[in-house]
């Protein structure tokens, strides 16, 4: 064990670990959740700091041998990250974690210059630190690991959309009854159903590029609560030029960096358009299972893939389980959009005190997004169409009569219908002989081939 | 037009209406949303008026003509209401409409005592409002028309279990696939789905009744923040019974009025316990939608009622109209949650400034309640079975074998079904040749008639 | 009374209702909420039906007169529209609402031609409803009505935000200090407080108007289930320009027809971003309270305008009622959000049968974000600043030492603090004693005046 | 590598994990999120399975030395829990979650009895799952260890709410302004207010302690659809004691196991009750960050536990970061909330899908809040008062005027202290100028010492 101090007094850091005093003195102040920190947002957080050494160096106000210590230290990150211990909703508004990675940085850095853990010949807070606050690292660190998130996720959105539109070609020709409210409609193509599932994805594509540009905007350099209290102009001017270079996002520097500091209005803007691609995947998931019901006993127009045993008691059962997880996975996205827009809203004068919640749970968010596209990118290919169904299906819905109407009126069809007990040819009779018309005449009229297409009446 | 004074200055008030410049000035500072006032808290509200002015007369502290004056313009409730028009998420933790009720009984009760609206010889503070302060009064006013609301909820859902068990009993007999992940699955009664049904209800009914008790605590007599500041001793202590005696609703005095002033909990645990029913109508009226899908093209197992014609453009269209009514009843349930717990754990130090909103919400979630019970009672009594479809679905459903696996092993029975392709027949024959077992023997040995039963092995 | 006449049966209708025998079951069907259907959306539905009257009768599928009356029955929607009785929360997807229209217009176009009401010599479905369904006519007039009231709340926003930089401008040379986590924190002028707010609505403007973008693709046209079914194609294709040109607003026709019936992931988009504006109105209201709590023993840096008495019982008492106000209506646009994404993900298949709970809830958000901005916009102007109080604040705040860490080291300066137990001018004294310079030195060398410029080191 | 083979084909599993092919499908279905499955949770899962070989061997149904080796191998589950690996959120209901928990027992006890792992001497169906099925042994061992945590967080909350009645007793005397809408109000004593929290506290207690007996009847024995196909009747009659016995939980059977299988509403119930206590909590940890506000420019009248430097920038911050903490917590138990109404709802007919979603959000805010309760029971003790703060706060609150309504009248008060601008002297000065009284009378006459006294006036 070794013996750190801070003001508030001293206490003992064990030997092997880098990080330091405040770090230790916030794992006891806030009890572990299951939660971790993401790789990502460590990863940027690193990289400002890197950029920040390197800047402060170059304006002169960093010894070079501590900056290169430092910077080196920034490089080894993958092998720090088990040393950044900080529960992710820690309070403090992310002062422990940055100052997590001020220490960790700091010990390590003090080692490349010959020392030992502890001696901090690299300072975390006057070197590591210098000209920065958590309220303007944190928040930036949070953006930047936002859009490489991003970026993956329309990957995966942009994988999920070709895999249904495979399915759209493949289901072209396969007509089958459309369903409103779950109630036998007019026919449709299964592989216009698959179509409309990509256009929706196609709007979540749109949204997500959209989304890049209203988080970019970061407030680094405003350190404390945005009027840059402490750190000077040169290097306010710089820095965000110089974090762009090493992370290979583009951010910007806000035009007023007060307010940037303490509104997280964007915050609840992007998560409410990646939950825009929850609806989606949800909406999507839910058809599946819809489409897939039965499939003996209900609408069994699509067959599942048969990925595992769907019962540990029932022999031979295939269950709609992708489906399933992406819908819960949806379900969380949600609900971290309520805490999201409650904790944005519930920042104060000048600053947001639940920056850790919000940062956390959009990351959160982004991964079980993408988790879902991946999980349902691999489970699509596999759905077949169960052809006999679909049409033996669109021979009994009574929503085939639907262009009767022109002919003999809405009331007379109704009525026909009722009388038939929804039995399709059952009221084609009914108005054949109402009306002397032949019901095969009826039945060709009706032209079913034709129904799905665009504007038949 | 009259001419009204405060100690902010003079403003004009119409001559016909009984409230006076408070209410005036709150009608501009809160422009109408298009929510209103609850009757029955209204009620509560002159109830509670009614009770000081009787006490504050019996203890002395009011003068008696006055306090007859004001009795009688509370027994005027009725008539007065048109004149409570302050919105009911007005900001102030609910003063504009304490001095709105104020006003209109001071002007009303000075009119029965032979003077014109805006003379005030009955003073809508000094006498109605006499030893109390919003923040006593209108909790408990809300409290108040939570009980009377509750009781005729509970009556409601009453009403329902017992329309929903007259179909427990009446499908007793009609065995049909039960289905799990909207997959087929062993036999199940139609009748023991509505049993279903009506045991979630029956929880609810317990639950309900158990919430009158959570919530008749209330804080009277503790004035602005709970330390009943400017009321006498004997008036706290007897405000409570007095009340009681006119409302017909078990309130008590809280034990802490300090605590029962600042900590709204109470109306988020209620409500919680109200969004329980909300989670069983849903899943009733969603259960409902699934079972009659189709009909001919979905599980179509019962019948819809044929209450109104379901499409003004497909004919003979019959739609879960109502399950749909009461679904999206509670999907504003379900946010109504959301925005009370919110609004309950934001209150800060000696009140919650966000009451209106609680009290607005909560009652307004009891009525959404109640109206869904309303309208499943008058619908699903006219739901009818369609036993052909029950019964022809059941001898599709391959989740019929599971009684096998005890006899055959769950892998060589699932096998079997995976080679037919879910052909529950194909399935039998494949065992019964593999296992040399003349089929119609596994098929008695599977006797179906009895496999809904407790304990079919 | 009259009578009127279904497939499902025959009912009486009072004589002087515009509505008929679907309404009438409808309204019994679905028991009254508290919630009321929003005008503007009367009007664009009435809108979308003139403009197929219109171009029914000029494509030769509906005769002349018949549309001329309809037309004419349209244009009098104002005095029609107490008759539009339906729920808004109805089931059916709408269809309710749309057959209370088509009946109305139907009635009121058949008494336009010499008929009394019941005659029907203009038909409901067959003339008023001519190639509609519900289910692109409701969508269709959500939308347009969601157009109307963005460009409305969108001028209230810009009223808002210039009502908040006249204050920027008023209190720009204001210092006090500023807080993080409420917590004394470095100096900031009062001004840049209120241009942070600016910026913050500056966002939602640029939102706001982008929303329409992503709004106006209707699907009117796709009749049905997107498919145009009993539509004939020369219509889907005008139909749109046709509403256009009526309507006033720039709404397109949908490439995929069928996307756009079934998918609604546009609401929750729009409302997601309406949801950000109730972010920063909430944040902006809130630090309004905080500002100016107290007034004599908390922050009360601001007066908050004295609009209405506080308290019935607190003498004097001024409260940030306004502020509670909008902070209440945004607590409910938060649970408008939940409900929103919810309803718009469990659409099933070919129609989403929450419809009328998105339509109707996005309405009411856009007037409840509306009515927040006016409220606020007559609220602000009448903010004043306590500069005595500012200043006195300023000169408390330990936080003025922030700058010393670059002279002193964080460690030095946070002990003095420490040791001074958070006086600021002890805490000089403290750090002049060690380092034997003199305190007046080191208060002039902290430059309080520039010290909320940017990068003040 | 071994081979593992099911009715779907032939999988390799790594040749160390006790987990089998079943596991392995569902690792490669559910990727993996980062959330992990509870601890507890799969110590009730083993205990179930004990029971179940116990007792289906009392029965006969199993032979005497399987059940032993499974027992062995459940007692052995705090070292086989590492191969419980399937992602908490698997679709499925949880049937992945079974299977992982079958094959892990099977392939430990087929070591146990000589074999090894994949040779199934023990077979994960046909042995360890003998007359079950997931969708009774999931949600069994998900309330067991509802059940189990509860316990814990009932002493969390004892404790914490014993540490707030240390404080109220320890700031008894202590008086201060009280204040509605964050703005000054009558007298109460700081002990007081922390007697508000710990009396909200014991709501809690007796609401979880209520909690229990809503959450312990379970469906164990009704199998699939809560029939009980596949299991004889004496096990069903005879497991939920096994169980029992072997749990320390005292559960009951469900007296409709169908209904106990597939309605949810008690995980709603139950988590709005727990959502109460966050409710709580939020409210006293806000509470403390307001009266600790400042120290020196806002409320500062208690002072904050110097546990860590606030701020690494602005040196001697001490920031409330333990409420901070808690209340982010809480904002996620809120959410997990919003999901598990809706998922409680979403359920299916004879099943609930989202299973998984519901128990894991459950057991992971009962984490949260003990997390909460412990935070704050280390941190409220080191709390002080700071009483020079409180009593010159209370010295200029002009609500020490109150009481003077009811000898000058609420208008000449308010004007009084209008006139004043909010000066408390001033204003009694005023009122003696006015009244020819002198001003140490009205002084006297107030009795700030009794004002916080119950029905000061």
């Amino acid at each position: 064990m070794r013996k750190e101090k801070d003001y508030l007094g001293e206490i003992e850091v064990e030997d092997d670990v880098y990080y330091g005093i405040h770090t230790k003195r916030a794992l006891i102040n806030f009890p572990a959740t299951s939660e971790k920190l993401d790789d990502t947002f460590i990863w940027a957080y690193f990289t400002i700091k890197k950029a920040c050494a390197l800047l402060n160096a170059e304006l002169g106000y960093l010894d070079e041998k501590i900056s290169v210590a430092i910077t080196r230290a920034c490089d080894e990150w993958q092998f720090l990250k088990d040393h950044i211990v900080i529960d992710p909703l820690c309070g403090g508004a992310g002062t422990s974690v940055n100052m997590n990675v001020n220490e960790v940085i700091a010990n390590r850095a003090s080692e490349i210059l010959g020392r030992r853990k502890g001696e901090y010949i690299v300072d975390p807070i006057l070197h590591v630190n210098l000209h920065q606050s958590t309220n303007d690292t944190f928040p930036t660190a949070g953006k930047i690991a936002v859009i490489v998130k991003l970026r993956e996720l329309i990957n995966e959105v942009i994988n999920l959309q070709d895999k249904i539109q495979q399915k759209e070609k493949e289901f072209y020709s396969i007509k089958k009854p459309g369903r409103t409210q779950l109630m036998d409609g007019p026919p449709i193509m299964l592989g216009q159903e698959f179509g409309s599932f990509a256009d929706a994805l196609a709007r979540d594509r749109w949204r997500l590029y959209k989304v890049e540009e209203r988080i970019r905007t970061v407030n680094i350099g405003g350190t404390a609560i945005g009027t840059g209290i402490g750190a000077p102009k040169e290097y306010i001017l710089k820095i965000v030029d110089k974090i762009r270079q090493l992370c290979g996002v583009k951010i910007s520097k806000a035009e007023n960096l007060i307010d940037s500091t303490q509104n997280w209005d964007v915050f609840s803007e992007v998560h409410g358009l990646l939950k825009s691609l929850a609806v989606n995947l949800y909406k999507i998931s839910n058809d599946i299972r819809l489409l897939a019901s039965g499939p003996k006993t209900a609408i069994g127009e699509i067959i599942l893939p048969q990925i595992q045993a769907g019962s540990s008691i029932m022999p031979g059962k295939i269950n709609p389980v992708v489906c399933e997880y992406v819908m819960q996975l949806c379900h969380v996205v949600f609900a971290n959009d309520v805490l999201i827009a409650h904790a944005c809203s519930l920042g104060n004068l000048e600053l947001n005190q639940f920056a850790p919640l919000i940062v956390h749970y959009t990351l959160k968010s982004l991964d079980f997004l993408k988790n879902s596209c991946i999980a349902l990118s691999a489970y699509i290919p596999f759905i077949k169409a169960d052809e006999r169904k679909c049409s033996e299906n669109l021979e009994r819905s009574t929503a085939l009569l639907t262009p009767l109407i022109n002919i003999f009126g809405y009331k007379e069809v109704s009525e026909a219908i009722k009388i038939a007990n929804w039995d399709l040819y059952r009221a084609i009779e009914i108005l054949s002989e109402k009306r002397h018309i032949d019901p095969q005449e009826i039945i060709q009229n009706l032209n079913i081939d034709k129904m799905a297409g665009l504007g038949y009446h």
